[in-house]
């Protein structure tokens, strides 16, 4: 065992999968940082749909990165997001990762309005202090109810990840935050995951640490 | 807000997605259980590439079930994986899940011996006692040291979830998984993840309790 699989390094294995990634994918007009977010997302799925479904508003890798680089908290709307972001990464830029949806309060606020968790998630989201990502890769409630804090000016996000999956309110969702001039970084169309959520949020943190 | 989507409960959410990847995917020669993996694949990425590269081994999706209703580990490669399975589903039915991969023993072995922390993982996961189903979602490693694990009978899994994803080692490690006498649900080609070990796990589960 050890003699046949000790040489392969987890980083010769990523770096050899990016090198195809890249050899397989159809060229776009990205720059660097938008590549490798592109490729970051291929590399999570096997997914070649990621090179063409990819939306950025202007800077909002720029806008990511810097914000990262001021000790940003990332807010997801699933653990499942929050366990796949990088903590190392994180610690060296002395940033964090906070997902309310499985606090006992959100689900009790949630019962008795008769709305998502993910909605009252992100209200509880819109109270914090300091600079905050928000990486939606479950709930297109979550996004929804996000895009009208924005438009309440009850919050600001240095960079919203809207990558809700799924087959119902998505694509909508997701073209509602387009329309926003705020910074973001959309998998336009049915997919995206918490899987992706994570990769995004990962591209960002290796273009600073790694 | 809440008059707009308070009457879209997450269940009908669901099932309507149900209803809509059940239309539009190829009818294919499954079992209802084996039906019901597809389709959770499918809902948690909308790819439908799933709908033709999973592969049951015989019987696959009731011995998973059985193990479960016996009250089974699940031993995952990525945090991300287990927090993706349903905590509540899992607890009804005393079963659990198990990731040794960011313990630092295991960290420190895997250094010592230069391996990676995913094969020191499942040797780990192999001295477990009772029923255990591995679902590997990201290490072809992994997979590789647990087909040769089960061939040496250090361990006997009830059921192997094999769905790395990935451009190296992958697809061997699966076709690997594939040629043995086991019960295994494998995502043939490159595509897989720790969001699809996941959803494969919350597929056999929501078979049995919800």
């Amino acid at each position: 065992m050890e003699k046949q699989l000790a040489w392969i390094s987890p980083e010769k294995i990523e770096s050899r999968s990016m090198e195809i990634i890249e050899q397989e994918m159809l060229p776009g007009d990205w720059t660097p940082g938008e590549l490798a977010v592109v490729k970051r997302c291929i590399h999570t799925s096997a997914d070649f749909d990621y090179a063409s479904n990819l939306y950025f508003s202007p800077d909002a890798v720029d806008r990511g990165k810097k914000a990262l680089g001021r000790g940003a908290v990332i807010v997801t709307d699933t653990a499942m997001a929050a366990a796949g972001i990088n903590k190392a990464a994180l610690e060296k830029l002395g940033c964090s990762v906070r997902c309310f949806m499985g606090e006992e309060d959100v689900a009790r606020e949630a019962r008795e309005r008769g709305i998502t968790r993910a909605i009252v998630s992100m209200e509880r989201a819109a109270a914090l202090e300091g600079t905050v990502i928000f990486a939606v890769g479950n709930a297109p409630t979550a996004l929804i109810r996000l895009c009208e804090l924005i438009q309440e000016e009850a919050v600001c996000p240095a960079l919203i990840i809207g990558v809700p999956v799924g087959f119902v309110n998505v694509v909508e969702s997701k073209e509602r935050l387009c329309a926003m001039e705020v910074p973001c970084i959309v998998a336009r169309g049915r997919k995206g995951g918490s899987n992706i959520a994570a990769a995004i949020c990962n591209a960002l943190l290796y273009q600073l640490v790694r």
